[in-house]
């Protein structure tokens, strides 16, 4: 492995997930794995268990890991090639980069789009101009499109409670939010339960809120949330913004909002969600604070997940 | 000790205190005692002194300190119940507490009092949220109404200069201040040294300056100052905003900012502040760069206490 | 070397260039020697490269690096003496360092200057304080006037760089910017390179932009920047305001900006820079992403001063 940016840059996902579950099972294991190895940690926006799980994960490896608030201890970077700097950024990408690279063996990122640019945030230019200048792994803390370590927890978390034969039914359900969210946690959880291949994926959400086809290309897709969630046995619950005009929230319907009531019609499923999460708007209290709750869990399963990536990088 | 957030968390202050005097004398006695185990620093507000002292102990004892600045790297908390997250908080402690709880061994945590009201501040809400839902050992790193790893300290350095065999007279001073502080320091010091129990402790403040009755009982308190300071053996100066009415100046009387010609009334008794201290407004310059006072020797004291506490809880 | 805030501190600049470069040859050959000790490393403004190299340094020296953003994750510093706190700033430095001092082994700090007042600026009162009340080793990370990593990075690189027995002729080249910057950089490399005593020293700007001759003394001052790039081995560039006149831009004439063209007339001369740079306001893409620049080595070089500083106060 290269990066760690998306579900592409894995070989073979069963493979990683098994090494997070060995991590959980032994956290000390490759203790000296990363001694006189660093990982820096570059944060361009706000980042609570993100952050905190992969700087465990780097010192349960026995790595040093320093982290950089890149917007607040540091300044603005510019990103865009050929840029005449007269503005308010500080300095270029082209040039920060190369010197991460030497400082670090593995450079984290946390970056955030826009929502107003699709095609800017969509091309993905922060966190590829990192890779493209810094000459060393890059692996992201959730990116303008995606958010990879999410992603590989959340399939850890499932493969962890899934103890039956049969391919469980996973539904990904769109829930009303205040504010316009990424697109990043619904977009990498398709690609990776769509890459696994291991489940039955159901995504259901209002009209007008279809995801990029590129990720959800292989799951079925609703907009009856009741039809979605019949004989579910995951239903992991997440807002975004709509892609096609971008950006934007079109409903906040409260009808969305998943409750006991809805639960019934599925197979007793587990709910996920990646936090933070607002309580009685997006997900209700009877929900979290219920037995079919598995957000702790899945929290939790953060470090392990990040220490499977680090720990593949720093072998 | 299960938390630490308050005197009455502490079986035995002088057994704590002693333990911080041994940690004193030799930093690194114990410096496999935190290994692989990690601490979690949550600041929802400012701090100096406290921060560095805690991540100080910490590693003295082994252990892997992890600083998250709350309010900047992350995003507002909720601790109300049942709360309709439509608002500007993000996330609820109900979620992020437990998390915490699976990240770390023991959660340090910084919070304010909001001084607007009363009951909310001295309900302790924020830090007991945390307790109720993180599942392992709180230690407050300065709360709504208490300061217990400054009390201590305070406790520890009284300990380390008083000689004599005969209970020191302490007084607790108000101070005047430019802005509406808590009253955390003086709650907590009025709860420690009663709690101590070795010393005559005397209290004096300007009328309607009143401390919660609940941590003062056991003082004598009174309005004049120059009674208080005669024969004082330590004089602790601090400012607090009123009680009564809460969060109020209703004062700031340059009368009561201790001088060297106050002092002439003590039995040359040595001086104490918290710090951060507004020289010539809370202390005057003559007092403060003058023999009496102690309070570097106090401030970095702050080590030894907070690693007695992370010590007991990691044991 | 007692503290390192200026080239005055060190004996021998040789000496400590080489250091540095064994270091670069052996990072971890001192690992131990910072074993038990603390750094800490304060910060009064933003800093990227300075942070993280000497965070870096002392990793690789062994010793345990506490960064604190005292103007975010703190407070503001009153550091004139006898002042009446009762305005904006919360604890004064006469209080604040000799905890840090305490706290630490060795007292890293970066200030920045007002660029208001000129007088005030360059008697570094802020890490002046610092060094007269912390009681123990102080290194800056750029003060108000001077950036001494920055400049023993800068020989280090030349050296390096430089095989022929000849003195290089090095030219600093004042370049266009937006705002107005401090003269540190340029101040200190001016410093330095006299100091080091082995190069023809050549300094360029626009009329006005004379620089304090307590540091520049010995090198040859122009206006005409064609002039002073002829045969240059090596090409300084740095924008920085006005010293008469305090903190103000006469100029942002682009004819000042290195390019290709300009670079004809030298020794085939190698391209350095301080960094962040305003890619085509001081330098050019051209030169940037050209052959000549040598910024990347020069930035990576950061870790290897910082490790021959903190090495020797270590020591």
């Amino acid at each position: 492995m290269r990066n760690f940016v998306s579900a592409a840059d894995v070989a073979d996902i069963d493979s990683i997930v098994q090494s997070a579950l060995a991590y959980k099972a032994d956290p000390l294991k490759d203790r000296t794995l990363g001694a006189n190895k660093r990982v820096g940690m570059l944060f361009l926006n706000p980042s609570m268990r993100t952050r905190l799980s992969t700087q465990i994960a780097a010192q349960n490896l026995g790595a040093e890991a320093i982290v950089f608030n890149v917007d607040k201890e540091g300044w603005a970077l510019e990103f865009e090639e050929e840029a005449i700097m007269s503005g308010n950024t500080v300095e270029h990408v082209k040039d920060a980069a190369p010197i991460m690279g030497r400082y670090f063996d593995i450079l984290c990122i946390r970056t955030f789009p826009s929502l107003k640019n699709k095609e800017d945030d969509y091309s993905e230019l922060y966190i590829n101009q990192f890779i493209k200048y810094s000459g060393i792994p890059v692996v992201s803390l959730e990116s303008a499109t995606l958010h990879p370590l999410q992603s590989l927890t959340d399939i850890v978390t499932i493969q962890e409670v899934w103890k039956e034969k049969r391919k469980p039914k996973i539904v990904l359900s769109w829930a009303p939010h205040v504010k316009a969210l990424p697109q990043c946690v619904a977009n990498s959880f398709s690609q990776w339960v769509n890459a696994w291949g291991k489940a039955d994926f159901v995504i259901t959400h209002p009209e007008d809120y279809e995801l990029d086809t590129k990720f959800t290309k292989g799951a079925t897709i609703t907009h009856n949330q009741d039809e979605a969630l019949k004989d579910a046995d995951f239903v992991y619950v997440k807002n975004w913004s709509t892609y096609a005009d971008y950006g934007k929230i079109y409903t906040n319907d409260p009808e969305w909002m998943l409750t006991n009531e809805k639960m019934k019609a599925t197979n007793g499923a587990k709910v996920m969600h990646c936090l933070p999460v607002r309580r009685n708007v997006e997900l209700s209290d009877e929900i979290l604070d219920g037995p079919s709750s598995i957000v702790t869990q899945e929290a939790s399963n953060r470090v392990w997940a990040a220490q499977a990536v680090l720990g593949d990088l720093l072998r």
